[in-house]
Formats: structure tokens, C-alpha cells, sequence
């Protein structure tokens, strides 16, 4: 498949290369890394490796959002913590609570909602929700080189995976429509829920208790059981995703990780060790030593958008 | 799609008639009950609706060879209960123990695999293991008519899900050769897992612990992890299926839910509400109540194996 038209958001440079080798590799049917098309899978993280991340994880805002319509209700909301912090966006306040808790608040605040339900609120949510200071719409800060290499991957038979921290319901509201991922190959962080019969029929109704954080050793363990094959592909962009990306690349045959390093402060935000939320430093540090390929924002995207 | 070609070992009647027609409407382009291709989700119980289930679990007899192997090791094993039970296929007392206690039994005997070691083994196992009564390899003890079903569900674009009690991983050793169900449209009951780095690369352990035992409610709640998208069609035989039956049928436009009635003793077996293990006694019950749709094996199928 013509790479050089499918990829044309990717510079020529070593992480292209690699990619277009790789892909050549597993699908030269009778060569010696030939990967049939059933276990051509492949697993991408989403925040920052599929579109933004910062200053917030998307799905922040959409809580901001609810936060705000729960406080309509009930005023004494805006003065709780954390509740207070998120309406401020208080960043230092946030970044200092980390992943996990801003995960659980983000459970907190949807508990009691039908799932089907909630996809819809973040659907309609995402029509209309613009990123700070970009301007545009969330669901446009996705990266078109990805996009394009999601597309490529696909047109090589490849099945495409969402891994990520994200809650699995926020990011089955979008992938179809942004990614061409449909909802069952979206694997996120998800709360437990409880199946009800009621007027409207049995619905499955969201608690506030957290089923699975899906983050570093997590995201091996939920390919096992979502999937059940190990990835011949993966891409990540922090620590989150070092698990994810050993797994990947320590099975046997042709393997490809690789990782994003947002060093591109002109055209996005230059960030790696000093992001409390989703910090990349081991990963980066060795990637050399997991075998896994780096690539730069600034040297390897053509453009970002 | 030619149904009179493609359901032959089904009889006419009112069963194939609905599934017939069920299929017409969901796939006539324009039509009012149509549903594009990305919703025509199909969720298949295993045990027992694709496959026997009598007198055992087929994965129990997996476990009573896997417990032969390690009580060659501590001949101990063989007196102690439950795996005395087990060996000497003592029904009365594996009955007594119930279906879920029988699961955390199989998650015993297999803790500390990595669960593609796992996976080999078990598809090892299936390539010669054998029916007690039968005679024939436990993966051909599968209904002729449900392989057609799911061709034809297939055909008309529909995706197929299993959504088992049985073990997910013990399942994907065989439903992608059997049933042309590939290992990431398997739902089942699953043990934790740990992810460990290990001389051999990374590589993910089965735990003792149980993670999801898949039955009843928790089916259209893994329904709602896994997929994230309610079923249009649902094929069941117990009341462990009966909360994915009611969860499938009410959604909203057309949906099917089936349900196989065991009621050839010449044939296969005739059981219902006696079996211990697996009892459908309210979903048969309830059935017109609730729409659904009775399969009468000895009405409905011209043909079992």
C-alpha cells in the first residue's frame, strides 16, 4: 500500500522508515516475518498519543462541564474540594492528585446515569467543545498523522485497539467517528455497573466504584482479557504506556513500539518528566535498551493537526 | 442471503421462520426496522446453546486430565475434595458444588500459567479429548443448525459474540476453528492476571482469584465492557442467560432473543429445570412474557452434530 501517499503528515526520517519496514515485513505473504491478518493487532494509547493531553486530559472538561450542572443543584459543590479545584482550574491543585483520583471524580460525578445515556451527554458534549487554547473543537485536536497511520494500518489489515486511561464510555463516544475504531476495540478505564430491569427495559446503570484503572500493568492485563492475542504493534506516549509496549515488543516475530515524545512547544506543548498527570521518563529513558522507536513531534510530524 | 441454502439442518417452522424474517428486516436497506452493519451485534451463550454441556462443562473434563497431571506430582490431590469428585466423576457431589465453585476449582488447578502456555495446552487437549457417551471429539460435539445460524448472521453482516460462563481463555483455543469466532469476540469468565517481565519478555500469569465469573446479570454487564453496544440478537439456554436475553430484547427497533430447550433424549439429552449445574426453569417459564423465542431441538432441528 502506497505508504508515501498514506503517510503523508510523517517526515522521512528513521520512525517513518521504520513503520513502512515493519508493515512491508508482516504482510509479504511467505516472507519470514509474514503475520497473518487475524493477529495483526494493533494497540494505541489515546490521551496525548491519539490527540491532546494537556493542560488537562479531555475528559477533565467534560467533568468540569457536569460539575457545573450538578452545581446548579447543589451550590455547595463549588466550594468542595475537589470539586472547587476543578471549576477553578486550579492545575496545581489537579496535577497534584494525579490520574487515578481525577479518574475516580470523574466516576463520582456520572454514578446513577445509564451507560447508554452517558455516551450520548459526551456525544453531544464533543459536538460543541472547543480545547482552551487551541480554539478548536476537542475532537479536532487528534493528530493527523496518526489518523493517517490508523488508516494505513487498516488498509494493511491490520485491527486497530484504543488502550488507554481514558473512561471506556467517554472514548466510545468519539473513536468510531474520529478514528474509525468502533466501540468494541476501545479498552479504557471503566466503573462498575449494575444491570437494572426497568419501565425502559433492563439498562445497565454506572456506580461510582472503579472496576479498572487502565494504566502501566493494567493495560498488558486488559489486552488479555479484551483481546486475548498479544499486540504486534503498540504506540504510547508516557510510562502509562511501558507496559503495554514490553508486552508488545518481547513477543515473538517481527514487533514494533513506539512511543511519541511531545517536544514540539511551537506548534503543541514540549512536555515529558515534569507532567505530573502522565509523566514520560523511564520510557524515554530506556527506549533504547526496550527496543522501542521514538518519535519526535517536531522532527518526525509534517504537521500536527 | 439464500436462508433455505444456508439453515438447512433447521425445519421449517416458527423458530426459523422468525429468524429468517428477523434477518430480512434488520439488513432491508431503507426499511424501518433497518440496522447498519456496526450494530448488528449477535451474543451466543456457549455451553450448552453452541456446544453440549452434559454431564459436564467440556472444560471440566480439561481439568479432571490437568488434575491426573499434577496429582502425579502429589498423589495427595487424589483424596482430597473436590478433586476426588473430579476424578472419580462423582456427579452427585460436582452437582452439589454449583457451577460457579466449579469454575474457581478450574482457576485452582491453572494458576501460575501464562495464559497463551494456557491456550496451547488446552487446544492440545481439544485435539484428541473425546465425549464420554458420544464418542466423538468434544469440539464436534457442536449443533450443526448454530454453526449455520452463525454463518448466516455473518453473511448479513452481523458480528458474532460468545458470552459465556465458560472460561474466556479455554474458549479461544477453539472458537476461531469451530465456530470462525475470532479470540477477541470471546466474552467469558476470567481469572485476575498479573503482568511480570520475565527472561522469556513480558508475559501475563494467571492468578487463583477469580476476575468476572460471566452468568446472569454480569453477562449484559460485560456485555457493556466489552463491546459497548447492546446486542440486536441474543441465543441462550439457561437462566444464566436470561438477564442478556431481557437486556437484548428490550432494547429498542427489532431484536431476537432465542432460546434452546434441551428436549431430545434420543438425540442429545432432554433437561431442563433438573440440571443442577445449569437450570432453565424462569426463562422457559417466562419466555412468551418476556418475547422470547423457544427452540425446540427436537422440533426445530432436522439435525444436532
Amino acid at each position: 500500500m502506497t505508504p508515501d501517499h498514506v503517510l503523508s503528515s510523517w517526515n522521512d526520517g528513521a520512525a517513518k522508515s521504520e513503520i513502512v519496514d515493519f508493515v512491508a515485513r508482516v504482510t509479504k505473504q511467505g516472507g519470514a516475518d509474514f503475520v497473518p491478518p487475524a493477529q495483526r493487532i494493533a494497540a494505541f494509547d489515546n490521551d496525548g498519543t491519539l490527540w491532546c493531553e494537556q493542560p488537562l486530559h479531555v475528559q477533565v472538561f467534560f467533568v468540569i462541564d457536569r460539575v457545573k450542572a450538578l452545581a446548579t443543584k447543589d451550590p455547595t459543590i463549588e466550594q468542595r474540594q475537589p470539586f472547587k479545584a476543578l471549576l477553578d482550574r486550579d492545575l496545581k491543585t489537579l496535577y497534584g492528585l494525579g490520574k487515578r483520583a481525577i479518574f475516580e471524580l470523574v466516576s463520582t460525578t456520572h454514578s446513577g446515569m445509564a451507560d447508554e445515556e452517558f455516551v450520548e451527554a459526551a456525544h453531544r458534549w464533543l459536538s460543541t467543545a472547543r480545547h482552551p487554547t487551541f480554539g478548536r473543537l476537542f475532537k479536532e485536536c487528534v493528530y493527523r498523522p496518526q489518523i493517517e497511520l490508523l488508516d494505513y494500518l487498516r488498509l494493511n489489515g491490520f485491527k486497530n485497539y484504543i488502550v488507554s486511561g481514558g473512561g471506556v464510555d467517554f472514548m466510545r463516544a468519539f473513536t468510531e467517528e474520529v478514528y474509525g475504531i468502533p466501540r468494541e476495540q476501545v479498552i479504557g478505564s471503566s466503573v462498575k455497573t449494575r444491570f437494572e430491569i426497568t419501565d425502559r427495559g433492563g439498562v445497565l446503570i454506572k456506580d461510582a466504584d472503579l472496576d479498572s484503572f487502565d494504566d502501566r500493568e493494567v493495560k498488558p492485563q486488559n489486552i488479555g482479557l479484551h483481546i486475548g492475542r498479544r499486540p504486534i504493534l503498540a504506540f504510547g506516549n508516557s510510562d502509562g504506556d511501558l507496559a503495554m509496549l514490553r508486552y508488545t515488543k518481547t513477543g515473538a516475530g517481527a514487533r514494533l513500539a513506539l512511543l511519541i515524545h511531545h517536544d514540539d512547544a511551537d506548534r503543541e506543548v514540549a512536555y515529558d518528566r515534569d507532567f505530573a498527570l502522565s509523566p514520560l521518563a523511564e520510557a524515554l529513558d530506556k527506549a533504547k535498551e526496550y527496543g522501542i522507536t521514538v518519535v519526535s513531534m517536531r522532527r518526525d510530524w509534517k504537521a500536527i493537526f
